[in-house]
């Protein structure tokens, strides 16, 4: 099963050095979910050879433009494209009257609907679902940014246990049993318990994604983060720079390490980079010396979500 | 003195074959103007090193998305850079709702002035005047789109005559009659007339640049654009097209040459291509049948505007 990162853009909130503003496609099983859409976003798409098409939800994280002024490009795109099938926005109040106001201007002919859920602000610490599908939850949660802005969990659900092959044959399992077995039964076969921990083995644990951008570190509250499998946490300053991160509620290369450790997260990634930097490498390193599994997200680059 | 024309981008609505959407940064005499502003302009400017700084005046031809979705990134990334000196923009009725939609939902501290001047509609074959300096005009005038949609003329004043410098000393000239020749006037000394013909030559034809996008073809109603030196007309399709493009209100590669070739310009740039185009050279060679001088509106290249 595909569970993969896209980065399109990880520049904070000034563009520069030829970085584009915040957007990631998650591809999980071929579901597609955007996160962000900073200006370019659709162009980037085709850059990285990621179909449009494909991307039925949408998911801000907060009303600043570097995180939102492509999804006006994308949804004229896919009016222009004929798009026939719903599309789905999540993001903090707002977000509807802005829409709303460019497309009073042309008043076009829109043959899809466009969904925007505002999402109301869950308390510190609480994390809310958002969409479910068969195989993975996708909740928010708050961060501490100058304005309200949301945080994505993309949990995958627990599957089934796997049945061990070379039992069907040795016991002609039937269909209902192995129904049974994979919802995690025992088999009753006359007066003999088939024991289900014979029959199968464990599933592979379930990963997680999560997506904090703009913010203050994570802290310790967010429970629901721990051992989570790969964080994607803004640095946008070194740490040298720690008091004008702290007025600008944004986080140091250092501080995005010392949550993913706190949290004992398997693998970091980091962006939202400041203008400033022009080479990333410091940050890396910077981050590296309390968090060795960091990785930058350079766009156009993907990362595996794995245990 | 420098006249040129900067394309930043030059896609239909549909960004595609990494063609970015509409905008071209005019340089006059160290003047810069922003002619459209597509998604990721202040993108594009940054690649093609355009100092952002720079620009005072943005000229928004309608209000399609491929026309101005670059605007408000662009304005926040002034307001990041604590830009000081006024921005000004002229467009068609409702960019003043949307700015302000934008601007609503983060109330940033905006420290420079923002002018938006909601251009009334002028009738057809009409040509009105945006705003002057010592040396150039800028005028507006109706195309014909499914909206609301200006030209804009960049048309350079006529330069004083220049003095023939042998006749300086010959003649010891004083400042005040240098002046006056330069005025165009004669000079008197005792009974004497020195007449202005002999110690001046005459300057530089005035250039003339004219923006026409998106349009149907303009038509030979527009005098003011007769011998226009450098002439942007929108070639959305190929002439196979002819249908499609009058119903959507745009124009052919031939039709375009045809508007060139009536106006007596001397050069004619194609832009806003089609997505379904990806290689342009069919455009290029159907309007070369018809008007030889012509060029397509690549981005990253600047055209000179030459007599």
């Amino acid at each position: 099963m595909t569970f993969e990162v896209n980065i399109l853009g990880s520049s904070g909130a000034l563009p520069a050095h030829f970085r584009h503003p915040t957007a990631q496609v998650i591809n999980h099983n071929d579901n597609f979910f955007l996160l962000d859409c900073g200006e370019g976003t659709q162009m980037q798409l085709d850059k990285f050879g990621l179909k449009r098409s494909k991307i039925d939800h949408i998911f801000i994280s907060h009303l600043h433009g570097d995180h939102y002024f492509g999804l006006m490009g994308l949804i004229t795109s896919y009016i222009l494209l004929a798009r026939k099938q719903p599309l789905y926005i999540y993001a903090p109040q707002g977000l509807k009257a802005i829409i709303a106001a460019h497309i009073d201007i042309t008043d076009p002919d829109i043959g899809f609907e466009i969904n925007i859920t505002e999402l109301i602000e869950p308390e510190t610490g609480v994390c809310s679902l958002v969409i479910e599908n068969e195989v993975l939850e996708v909740y928010y949660f708050p961060l501490d940014h100058r304005i309200t802005c949301f945080g994505y969990l993309f949990n995958e659900k627990l599957r089934s246990p796997n049945i061990i092959k070379s039992k069907i044959g040795e016991y002609t399992l039937t269909v209902a049993e192995i129904i049974q077995l994979k919802q995690g039964k025992d088999i009753l076969r006359g007066g003999e318990v088939l024991k289900n921990k014979n029959f199968t083995y464990p599933p592979p644990s379930p990963l997680q994604y999560a997506f904090c951008t703009d913010t203050l570190p994570v802290t310790k509250n967010y429970g629901f983060l721990q051992e989570v499998d790969l964080l994607y946490h803004e640095a946008t300053f070194l740490h040298n720079d720690e008091e004008r991160a702290a007025q600008t509620h944004h986080t140091t290369a250092k501080q995005a390490a010392e949550v993913a450790k706190q949290l004992n997260a398997k693998q970091l990634l980091i962006g939202h980079f400041s203008a400033k930097y022009q080479n990333l490498n410091m940050l890396l390193e910077e981050a590296k010396e309390t968090f060795e599994n960091t990785q930058l997200a350079i766009e156009g680059l993907a990362f595996k979500v794995a245990n």
